[in-house]
């Protein structure tokens, strides 16, 4: 049984961001290289409706979902129509209550923010590096919303846990708003990016930047007070609104 | 055009150090959970004879091949009978002499140095995190093996044309070990073992190790000395031996 206790959850929210960084730094490696996310320029024949990006995505998405990754609460697919597991996955008790994951699935929102902020962390131009740029994109936007949903999932049911009687009339009233503001601990928010600002730091420092380009620490706090926390969050109110009551 | 001059050989080399650390670190999140690398133990239907790793390399490749991975010469696979790539890859030119890069695949030894590794690096013990631990090795065979391969054939090709008297009749007479011996560089090697250490300590500084598990530098260290150095000197030899004379 996960533990459902808040703070287990965010050491574990924590341990996650060490993957984050790494696969961010990792991407930026390579040239911006803006012409794998232009749609029909993949080079795939019969596929002339998607980026490279997208076709990557597409593609280890129907390998994972093989493999039973979207089995995983906090493992929410970008795509659909994936096709059903080959190997059976035991999943342990999650404690979680709701019929259906992909009510949460913050996938959408989490692609836009990361298509936005690959400009800010690659340097610009173009290094032919396709095939790696792309590879990259994806482990990192499966990293940005394994940490999302994880968050969104398992803060949300212990939040709950934590105070039913403020949250039951508003879940009632689904005052999205109400919920949002209920959920939000600004000071818990500020050290959260205090600690990824150190982190981003400290991963880089003996990292020559004249032969492998790095990431300012700002770009990735703006990324996760812009994208990872609010989407955790906006996570977290649609799982109370989808949480039968039990 | 690939510059084979020595010195951006090595800088590349080093661009490519964060990499292989991150993606160990990233797999030492989890458990060593040895029943992933037990043959018949997938879990998948009617593949009974490999092991859940084994099969994650397979697919993984399949699909790498279908984007062209192995088109680029430093990436070599692990698997054979991979399909043909689905688009058009362009290459750069690379300046190498060989008429086939699959002369220089380490990967068999690669492989058995990593699995090696795993229980040096990882807590022991079983979490049932399989499907990420698979993906993790994947991803982290992969970067040790596009090192190996890069400074292999770079790297030989690069001395060649700095020695060609002193190499050329030992590669006529197909004398290994004093190719092994005439490439040898101590000092060199010594100066990236150690910028290795540094890197692991720094990388994982602010890591807080009661909630994520750490590597320890010097399980790297050995590493790199008993694998990533000697397995791409072996490979410089072995495309020496397979350079037609030009």
């Amino acid at each position: 049984m996960i533990q459902l206790d808040l703070n287990a959850i965010a050491e574990h929210l924590e341990s996650l961001e060490e993957t984050i960084i790494f696969k961010l730094i990792d991407r930026a490696h390579w040239r911006a290289n803006s012409v794998i996310y232009e749609k029909g320029r993949s080079g795939f024949a019969g596929n002339s409706d998607k980026s490279l990006f997208e076709l990557r995505l597409l593609f280890q998405e129907r390998m994972d979902a093989e493999f039973g990754r979207f089995c995983v609460p906090e493992e929410r697919p970008f795509n659909k129509k994936l096709p059903t597991p080959g190997r059976k996955v035991s999943i342990d008790k999650t404690g979680l209550h709701t019929t259906d994951y992909n009510c949460i699935n913050l996938t959408s929102d989490i692609l836009t923010d990361y298509l936005a902020l690959v400009p800010c962390i690659c340097k610009a131009g173009d290094d032919g590096q396709y095939g790696s740029s792309v590879e990259h994109d994806v482990y990192a936007v499966q990293a940005i919303a394994r940490r999302v949903h994880y968050g969104a999932l398992y803060v949300a049911e212990s939040k709950y846990r934590q105070m039913p009687e403020k949250l039951k009339p508003l879940i009632k009233a689904e005052d999205f708003n109400s919920l949002y503001t209920a959920l939000t601990r600004k000071d818990v928010e500020e050290a959260i990016v205090a600690r990824v600002r150190e982190k981003v730091i400290s991963v880089q420092s003996r990292i020559r930047t004249e032969i492998r380009h790095t990431i300012t620490p700002e770009t990735i706090v703006r990324f996760y007070h812009n994208c990872v926390i609010p989407k955790t969050k906006k996570g977290e109110v649609l799982y109370l609104l989808n949480r039968p009551p039990n």
